[in-house]
Formats: C-alpha cells, structure tokens, sequence
C-alpha cells in the first residue's frame, strides 16, 4: 500500500507485540506506542540557522500580533492562526484580505515547528520561508516586503528591537530577519504535558481505558502509518484517497496539494499529513476544511484511507485516544505595538 | 460662545490664577490643571448595577477576544479596539463583516469607562449597552442575541464561567450577562501613572517645560472647554465646528452625530468631545478618522473650535503635552477559548 510503502520510523516488532498476551497488554501498547511517537518536549527545539534568544521571541511575538504588516492594516498572523482558539481560524477556509477566502483550511502554529515543512503542501522547508508567504499572499495579507520594512523603519519601537534580536548586524530591519523572528516566537508555541506525553514518559495511568483502545485501534488499523512521530503527524506526505477517492467537497479537484510543488504525477493530491496534536481543539477538518465533528473526520480516514468502515465504538475509542493529544497550551501576553508615526505607510483596503 | 456656554467643572477662578506672578507661575498652572482634570485612578471604578469581580473580568476578556460571536466567527470585538494598539484599529474607519467600511473612526476602549456615555454621538449610557451594539451591527460583527447566545451555550467552557460570574442566577447565559462581563473586563483597561497623572498628584517635574508651555496654552485657548475632567475629554457633547464648519472630508455632511439620538435641531453635528488620554497612540484622528498627524489635528482644532490659528510652536507645545497623557497599559494575558462542539454554529460570511 502507497501509504505504508512511505512508512518510516516503526519496526513490524512493535506492532507484532501488540498480538502477544493479554497479561502484557498495557506493557505491550505502551512500548509500541513509544516506537511510533514521540512526547512534545518541555523546552524549545534549537532551530536552524536562527538561534532562539529572548529578545527575538519578544519581536516575533510582536510581529505575530502586527496587523499593520497587512495591507489592510487589519489582519495579523494571528486572525488566521488565532492562538486562542487551537492556533487556527474558525474555517472552514481563511478570510483575507478584501473577504476573500482562500483555497484551504489554516494549519495550526502550536507545535508547528516539529513538522517536517510547512503549508499543506510542504512547500516551505521551514517556520522562517512559512512566514513571508501569507503576509505577500493576495488573498491573504496582500503586502509586500517593501510594505513590511518601510512599516517596521517607522516605527522607532521596531527599530529598536530589531537591534537587540539580532545585535550582530548593521541593518538588521530585513524581511529575512523579520521572518526568523517570527519563527523564534513560534518555536514557543509548543504543547507539551497532553495525556498522551505522560503515557509515553512512562505514566500508563495518564490516559484511560477508552483512550488506550483508541491508541490500539489507531496502530493496528494503520492511522499509525501516516500520523506518527513528535506531532502524529505532520512529518511526510500522503496521497488523500488511498483507499478510495474522496468526494469533491473534502477533495476539490483543483487543489492538487504537493504535484504543485513537486510537479510529480504521483504528488497528486498528495498533502502533508495532518499534525494530530490538540486536534480536537479544531475543528473543522481536512485541508477542505468541510468535516466539523472528529468523529466524522475518523470515519473519513478509515474509508478513505484505509479502506475500512470503522464501527461507532471504534471510532468513540480513537476520537477519545486524540483526546489526549490536548497539550498545555503556553502562556502569552497581549504585546502592546510601536505607535504608528507620519511614516507609517496608510492602510489600503482596495486590490 | 456654545462650547462655553456648557463648560462644567472650572471655575473662572482658576483660570484668571493663570495670569499673576511670574514667580508662582508653576504653582498657578498646577493649580488650575487641577481644577480642570482630574488623574486617572490606579484601581478599577465601581460600576452601575454590575459588580466586577475576578470571575467577570475573566469571562469579559474571553468574549472580548472572542471571534465566533460574530457571524463571520472572524471579528471579536479586539478587530477593531485592538489591545495593543492603544484600543483601536487602523482606521480611517473600521471594517467589518463582508469588508465593509463603517461610517466613523473606532473609539478607544482603554479609559471608556470614565466617559459619560459611550460612542462618538453617545447613544449608550454605558459600556454594558455599548457591548450590544457592535455585535448585532450588519457593518461590523453582523451578529443575533440568538447567535451569541447558542454560540455560548454550546461550549460547556462558556456555560461553567458564567456560573461563576453570575453565581446568584439559575440561568446565567443570558444576552445582558454577556454585556455586563465585557463591561466588567473593560472596566479594568485604565491607564494610570501617565506623567501628567503624576503632575496632577503633584509631582512637578513629572512633565517637562514644553509639556507645561502645552498645558498653559490647552487652558488659555479654552481647548479644556471640552477637554477636560478625568479622561481629558469624554465628558460632554459639542459642536464640531463651533467657529467654522470643516470641510465634508473632516465632517461628512450626512453623519449628523447626536442629532440622530435626540432629534434636537440644536444636536446636528454634535458629538461627544474625544478624551485624549493616550491620544498619540491612536491616529487617524476624528470621527471620520482623516487626519493621520496629531499636530495637523491640533490646528484644525484650532481653526474649527476655537477661531484661532495656532502657530508652528503652539502646536508642538500642545502636542508635547497631549504626549504627557499615555499612560501605562494594562498586562493582559491571551486568553485560551472553549472548544467549539457539534452544537456551535457554523460560521457564515454572506449578508
């Protein structure tokens, strides 16, 4: 199968133990568990090439909050990827600028930074090139780079912190560095502590009888297969329809995901798995955006993907095994923004 | 003169101290600023008929930052009065649902509990009426009572908080709760210890010579005729254009203010004298949100009101002053929202 072909991390052992006696049971999920996945650290992850100082987590927060870096002047990294609501909008697709709506569902920020690249369809390879797309994108904050620096050059509160985040340079107001900025501060928004971390750090009471059934369900099914890893999930690419193609409104037949990136026939319709952490904080699902209930969302994989009807309790048992992807959700202060001057470039509501 | 005519709270007393002695001069302008203002207190104000406790302010500040109230579920009521940027958008004016310009420029929330009534024609007593308008306007969250309140009832997250904010009601979710705890959360966005606070409570130094060159001309030229009291404005209505009419951009001709809530004949064009506390943060200026400079602002103010024309030197005085009125921003944690269930309303992006 092209899903399994793709498969990297488990050994066939650990899903073997799982068949062993019952006597071992818990033993035996616990330590195939641990194979799969891996806990969300309490730390933040070094990063390439952008060392994560305070200083530049204080700026990208800033940045992440400025909505006059859109054109409108309305509209902030955080209208889309609100960090209140499970880092997403309310769906099913973005709203941008001039309330047009774009073609997919806003992928969450927390934990963003274990994915392998960012985007549905991977096209940017890190935090840092995932940032200067929505703030250029027409149907999104429809700026330009010029817009951005002419907006953070007026501002003497930008200027300054753009001194202290990045101390080494001479001219340190850039749109590269306004992007490793932003991607510092969201190297923050990391979830750990979910249920599910305390299992696999060794706690087998962090998560309840239903939730260990789902976690069985969810390997020997196969959702394991694409949805693995630190994020379960969110670390390759996978063909949606599988098993069985997907009706137009979960899989519009114009977005064809990766093939765009990679112009590959055989990226067609292919997408970055879902990240499953804190999943169910954020509804609705898919890259579509068009499944509000999780439970339905886990009947749609099992048909799609697996090619398999799920029984009502199977899908209770995984939809209470996602359950305890839910992570603790880091503490941020609302930052209070640079005071606009003479310089500052006005908003623009037109194309 | 009209605005003369409704000055309340300075005795002419105070202002004719202003010409004595040059030696007391210090003195004398303290004095009479204190007549005229009053500082902003350092703890939060009683409110009518809602007592704010803990467990309110935090339920307000959930339905403030709340973008799922609106029909959009994009629009909170932090869109347009954002936090951090002095409590309003971009401007000119605001926009809303379906990208829609609103017809004036968003007032600032932070202090609006001092004003005596809130919007720029004064239409609400107070910020819990306030809190109902916005979300049911079509030009801004395009919202029902029915919305929000299924939108609120379908989260236990919501439902469990208004128990604790309400704690001597049965039924607890209602439309006027939702207003009273936005309310009690916007009663907390004051801003004490700006350097002219510290003036008023008699620190000297706490404002420097231009900044008191600025006071002494914003009393002689009667500009605290309107501006005046605790917030420096806010406290009646005038005319916008006592000595000369500006032009329709400054003052379109089919807003008539205040008229359209009493109907007077003697209410056209009136409209509630901005408080200019944290006024720097917070161009464009005016109702119609058209002047970007706070000194262009201070001449036409000039020009319009007063009959005069301020020269260069004047203006910077008085802008110098107004800069001693920011004060210091509340620290406010990003609140995590309730998890949106099957029961939410979807949102809705058409009319």
């Amino acid at each position: 199968m092209w899903a399994l072909y793709r498969l990297r991390r488990l050994s066939v052992a650990a899903v073997a133990m799982l068949a062993s006696s019952q006597a071992s049971a818990d033993d035996e999920l616990m330590g195939a568990a641990r194979q799969i996945f891996k806990p969300i650290p309490s730390i933040v992850p070094v990063l390439k090439d952008n060392p994560v100082t305070h200083e530049k987590v204080e700026l990208g927060k800033m940045l992440y909050f400025e909505p006059r870096l859109s054109a409108s002047e309305i509209i902030s990294c955080n209208s889309c990827h609100n960090l209140g609501t499970g880092g997403v909008d309310a769906g099913p697709t973005s709203v941008g600028h001039g309330w047009q709506q774009g073609p997919r569902r806003a992928p969450t920020v927390y934990n963003a930074v274990f994915n392998v690249a960012q985007f549905w369809d991977g096209r940017a390879a890190d935090l840092k090139a995932q940032a200067k797309g929505p703030v250029q994108a027409p149907v999104e904050m429809n700026a330009t780079p010029d817009h951005v620096l002419d907006t953070l050059n007026s501002m003497d509160g930008y200027v300054v912190m753009f001194k202290k985040a990045f101390p080494d340079e001479a001219s340190p107001v850039t749109f590269d560095n306004f992007a490793k900025a932003i991607e510092a501060f969201e190297a923050t928004l990391i979830t750990p502590a979910a249920p599910f971390d305390r299992y696999l750090e060794g706690d087998t009471n962090a998560i309840n009888d239903q939730q260990k059934a789902g976690l069985k369900l969810f390997i020997e099914t196969g959702c394991y297969s694409c949805h693995n890893g630190i994020n379960v999930g969110g670390q390759d690419f996978f063909r949606f329809g599988v098993a069985e193609r997907p009706g137009t409104s979960l899989l519009p037949t114009a977005d064809k995901g990766r093939h765009v990136v990679t112009k590959a026939a055989s990226d067609e319709y292919v997408f970055r798995a879902a990240p499953l952490r804190n999943v169910s904080l954020r509804a609705p699902y898919f890259h579509s955006g068009q499944v509000w209930s999780l439970k339905e969302a886990v009947g749609v994989m099992g048909e799609v993907q697996l090619g398999i009807e799920l029984s009502d309790k199977e899908k209770d048992d995984i939809v209470a095994f996602l359950n305890s992807l839910t992570g603790q959700l880091p503490k941020i202060e609302y930052p209070n923004l640079p005071t606009r001057t003479d310089a500052t470039p006005p908003p623009s509501l037109g194309k």
